[in-house]
C-alpha cells in the first residue's frame, strides 16, 4: 500500500523540556526543510503557525517549492503562545478568544494557500489544572461555538481536533475519542473531524484501533493521524515502534479496513537524539510494520475477529508478526 | 439539602476477589435488608437481578415492605452471570444477546413494580481483553441497537448506562463520559442516560465534577449516581471520602448547580471490613462532605470559577474545607 | 538455549473474579496434571499449597510420578486463605502469624520432598488498603523477622519473594525490586531471594530487564521467574507476548547475560479462555521470542548498549525483531 | 510544632514547559529573594547551582545576608545543564562524569559556606528512555562509585538522594524509596540519605507516610523533604493540599512520629500562576494541615493503627479532618 508519510517539521530540530531549555542547537528553517527532505519515505511536512513561521511565510513557500515537499496539515499555535496559557478558543477573556479564532482562520487560509485541506487544532491549553478552577459549562459552550465559527469560515478546509487527556494542562477539554466525536456531533459541521494521535489514544487507555473504528462509525470523522510511541502513562513521543509492536499492527489493519487515505504524520520529541535520525527511524519502523500488514490475509483477520476467541487472536498475532519472511524487503 | 442515600444491597454482605473466594460469611436476603435498615441516613437500596434475587422476588417485595426501604434502581446482571462472559448486549451469539435483552427488560419490569424509574446497566463484560479480539464496528452497532430496543420497551423507565474504562474486561465499550454521551446521542431516546460512578470517573482520569457538567450540557443526561473512593488507578471501591476530600466538594457543588435530585448510591467492596459498618462510614463521610457544601456561599464559588485563577481556587478550597465550624453538627 | 518452562497448575483450570465466581467448570487435580502434560514445551509445574492441595498430598505425588512433570516451585498459600486477609507473616495477631510461618515451613518441607529447592512467597495480603490503617514500622519489622526464621529453617531451600505493588491490597509491603532487594539485605540470608514476575515488574513501571540486572548486582538474588503480559496499569495476567514484544527481547537478553538458569513459570489468569490452550499459547510465544534472542549477536548488543544512543537501540531492535528468517523454525 | 518551611527559589519566578518557553517574565535574583522574603511562614530557601547562580555567588551571599533567609539545601544542577543529558554521575563519558562529580563537590562546598549541611542530588537525567539503550549493570555501578566518592569528600555534608521514577527520562535509576535505601546500604556512608519529595512518592504509587517509616527503619535516612501535590500519575508539582488532604495528615503524623526535624521545602511549578502567590498558598495549606495534626491525640492514632481495622481508620480520619474547631486560628 502507498506510504504517505509526513512529519511535524520541528521534529527534526531540537527540543526543550521544563528543566532543560536546549538539548541541542538551533536550526534555521532552511536546515529543517533540508533535513526532512533527506529522510527516505517522507513526502510531506506538517507546519505549525508559531512565531517563527508567522514571521516568514515567504520563506516557507520558498522552501516548499525548493524541496518539493507537500503540506499534510497546517496547525494553529494554541499551545506555545503564552497568550493562550489559560485557554484559546475557550478563553474567558473575549479579546484573547477572538485572537485565537483569528489565528485559526489564518491557519485555514494558509492551509488553502499551500494546497492542504487540513487545519490541525490541538487545544492543549484549553482545560484546567486545579479543582474549582473552571466553569465547565461555560467553557464547553465557548468551545463548541468557536468550532462552529471556524467550520463556517471555510467549508473546504477540514478543522481536525487532536484530542489528548492531559498536558500541558492537567486536564484538557478535548480529551478522548468519545468526547471529541460528541463535540463533532454537537457542532454538526461536515468539515469538523478528528486528528487521531496514536500516542494520545494510548495515553488515554484507548485501543487506537478501536478509536479508528469509532471515528468510522460516528460519521467517518477520521481526518488526520499523528504517530509516535509511549509507555502508555505519558505522552512520551518516542520513536514509532520502539515500545509496542502488535498494537500498531491492529491499528494499521483498522486504518486500511476503514479506508483511511490521508497522511501518517510522525510527531515525536527526540530530546536526546539527533532529530533527523530519530524521525528516519520512525519512518523505517512504520514502513516495516506496514510491510507486515501488507502480507496479511484480511479474510483471515476478519474470520478471527468474528470468533471473539483470544487464543485465536494470539495465534493470529504470532503469524502476523512472523510475516512471510521471504516477502520482506530489508531496507 | 435533603440526603437521598441508597446502597447496593450486596455491599453490606461479604466480598470475594480473584484469589480469595470468601472474605466473610454468607448473609441471607433478610439479614442484608436488616443491615441496610440499621444504617443511619440510608433510605433506599439498589437491587441487582442476579441468580439469588431472581430466585426469590416475593422475598424481595416482603423485605422491602417490612423495612420500608425504597428502591433507588434495579440493575440487570450482565457481569456475574457467566453466560455473558464474552458480552451481553454486544454478544456475537444471537441467543446470548437475546437473553441479555430479555433480562434487561425483566429488570425494567421489576423496577416499575417496585416504583423505581431507574434500570442500571453496567456492561462490564461487553468489550475485549486482547488485541485483534473484537470486530469493533460490529459490536458497537450491536450495542446501539440493543439500547434502542430497551428504551423503546418501556418509555417510563430510564435505562442508565454506567460507564467504566476497564474491569472485568481489560477494555470496556461503555468507557468514558464522552463515549457514553455519544452513545446516548446515537440512540436518541429520552429515557437513555448516564449512571455516573464517581470512582469510575476518577479511574478514567476524569474530573467527576466536569463529567456532571458534560451530562448537563449534552441533554441533561445524568440520571443516577454511584459513589465510592479510590486511588485513581483502579476501581478500588473504598469507603467514600477515605482518600479524597476536595474533589468530592467540587463534585457535590456541581450536582447541586446542575439540579441533580436523584439518589446517591453507595457502591463499594468492603473486602476485609464488616460490610455494614463500612457502608455506615461512607454515609457519615458523605453527610459530612455535604454539610461543608451546605455551608458554602454559591455566589462566592461562581465568582471564583469566573476568574480562572488557581490561587483563588486554592483559597476557596481552604475556606470550604474549614467550613463555618460553629455550623457543623458532630454526629 | 534450553527451554525450562513451567506453569502454575491452576492456570489450566478455571478462573473467577470479584464479580463472577465461575467463568468455567471445575477441574480435578488429575485433569489439571493431564492438561499440563499435554502442552508442548512444558516440563514442570509450580504448586500452591492451598486447601485443595493440602487435602491430597498423596494425590500430588501420584500425579507427578504418573506424568513425569518436575516441580519448579512450591508456593505457600498466603493469599487465598481468608485467615490471612489482614496479613500473614506481618499479621498483628500472633496466632495468625505463627500459622503463616508454619504453613510456609510446610511448603519448604514439601518442596524438598518433591525435589524443588524453591519456595515461592507472594505476600499479596500483607500490606494495607487505607490511610492510617497500618503501623508501618511494626509490620515491616514483623516481615523481616519472619523471613529470617523461614530462611533459618531449611538452608537448602530458597525462600523467594514475589513482589507486586498492589492487589489484592491497594498497597503491598513487598512492592518493588528495590524494596525487595533491600529486604534481602536486611535479612542477610543466602537462601532469601527474588521471584521476579514480569507482569508485576511492568505494573510497577519497572523495566523487567533492569530489574534482572539489579538482582544480579545486589547479591545475585534472582531465583525464580513468573511470566505473563499486561497493559502496564494492572496485573492483567494475559498470554505471554500478546501485548508487548521488544520488552520481552530485552528481558530475555538480560536473563542470559546474567546467567539465569532456573525455570520460566507461566502465570496467567485465562478468565474467558480455555486454560490449557491459553497456556499453550504462552509457551509458543515465549519459545518464539527466545528463538529471536537465540539468533542475536550478543557482541553487537553489548556494543549498542555501550553507546547509549537511542537511534542505535531502535535499529538494533528492528534487526532483532526481524531475526534471521531462514533460521526460524515455524511450529 | 515549629514550622521550618523553605522553598526552591526559582519557584517564585516563571516556568516553561516543552511547548511554551516562557509562561511569565524573567526575574532577577534580587527580585526572587525579595519575593520569598515577602511570604509568611517561610524562613529559608533551597538553591540550585545552575548557570545563573554559579555566575554570581557573591550576589547570592549578599541577598542571603540582606533578607536574613537561611539555606535549607544546595542542589547541584544535574538536570538543566545539557552536558548531562545522557547522565551525570552515571555518564559513560569519563569527562562528563568527572565534571558532574566536580559540580556536586562544589555544591557541597557552597552548602558548607552558607551553613547548610544538605546537598540535594536529583539525578533526573541518569537513566534511560528506550529499551536496549543502557547497560544497567555498568551504570548502576558507576552511580554507587560516584556517591561513595562524594560522601567521602566532606563527611559533614549530607548527600541526599531525591528519587523519582521518571521524568525527564522515561526511566530514572534513583526511582523509588526502596531502590534509594538499597543504594544507601550499598554505599554505606553515614552522610548519604534520602530527600523525599512527597509528589515523587505519590507518583510512584507509594504512600508517602510508609516511605517515611521505611527511611526510619533502614538507618534513619530521611534527611530532607520536598512537598507539593499531584494527581498521582505525573509529577504535576501543584500547590500543596490542592488535591489531597488526608494523605498529608498521615504523612505529617509519621514525620513527627519518626522525629523528622529538618526543613519542609516547597517545590512546585506554578506555570500559569503568579509564583509568589502560589508558593504562599502552599505555605498556608501546609500550616493548616499541620494545625490539624497539632490538634491530634497521638495515643489515639497509635491505638487505631494497632487495630488494623479500616472502619476505625476512617472514623479517625474524619475526626482529624474536623479538628477541634475552637482551636484553629484562621489566618
Amino acid at each position: 500500500m502507498e506510504r504517505k508519510y509526513s512529519v511535524f517539521i520541528f521534529n527534526v530540530a531540537s527540543c526543550s523540556d521544563r528543566y532543560c531549555s536546549a538539548y541541542g542547537r538551533d536550526f534555521s528553517m532552511e536546515e529543517m526543510f533540508d533535513r526532512v527532505k533527506s529522510i527516505p519515505l517522507l513526502s510531506a511536512v506538517d507546519l505549525v503557525m508559531n512565531q517563527q513561521f508567522l514571521a516568514d511565510k515567504p520563506g516557507i513557500l520558498r522552501n516548499l517549492q525548493r524541496t518539493g515537499l507537500k503540506v499534510a496539515s497546517v496547525a494553529t499555535d494554541t499551545f506555545a503562545n503564552p497568550l493562550y496559557q489559560q485557554g484559546s478558543l475557550t478563553s474567558i477573556d473575549p479579546g484573547v478568544r477572538a485572537q485565537a479564532i483569528a489565528d485559526a482562520k489564518a491557519a485555514m487560509d494558509f492551509a488553502a494557500e499551500v494546497n492542504s485541506n487540513i487545519m490541525t487544532l490541538w487545544l492543549g491549553q484549553d482545560g484546567y489544572d486545579y479543582l474549582f478552577q473552571a466553569d465547565y459549562l461555560r467553557e464547553h459552550r465557548l468551545l463548541a461555538d468557536a468550532l462552529a465559527e471556524l467550520c463556517d469560515y471555510r467549508r473546504e478546509i477540514n478543522v481536525t481536533l487532536e484530542y489528548k487527556i492531559k498536558e500541558p494542562r492537567t486536564h484538557c477539554y478535548v480529551s478522548t475519542v468519545g468526547s471529541t466525536l460528541l463535540l463533532c456531533r454537537e457542532v454538526g459541521a461536515d468539515n469538523l473531524g478528528v486528528a487521531l494521535d496514536y500516542g494520545h489514544a494510548a495515553l488515554g487507555y484507548e485501543s487506537p484501533a478501536e478509536a479508528v473504528a469509532m471515528c468510522k462509525l460516528h460519521g467517518d470523522k477520521l481526518m488526520h493521524i499523528h504517530i509516535n510511541d509511549n509507555y502508555r502513562l505519558w505522552d512520551d513521543d518516542m520513536i514509532v515502534g520502539s515500545v509496542h509492536t502488535l498494537e500498531y499492527l491492529e491499528f494499521l489493519y483498522w486504518l486500511r479496513r476503514t479506508g483511511y487515505a490521508g497522511y501518517m504524520t510522525l510527531d515525536q520529541f527526540p530530546f536526546r537524539e539527533d532529530g533527523r535520525n530519530a524521525v528516519a527511524e520512525s519512518a523505517q519502523w512504520l514502513d516495516y510494520l506496514e510491510s507486515l500488514v501488507d502480507q496479511a490475509d484480511f479474510q483471515e483477520i476478519e474470520s478471527v475477529l468474528a470468533q471473539k476467541d483470544a487464543v485465536e487472536s494470539s495465534r493470529l498475532m504470532r503469524r502476523l508478526l512472523r510475516g512471510r519472511p521471504e516477502a520482506i524487503t530489508v531496507r
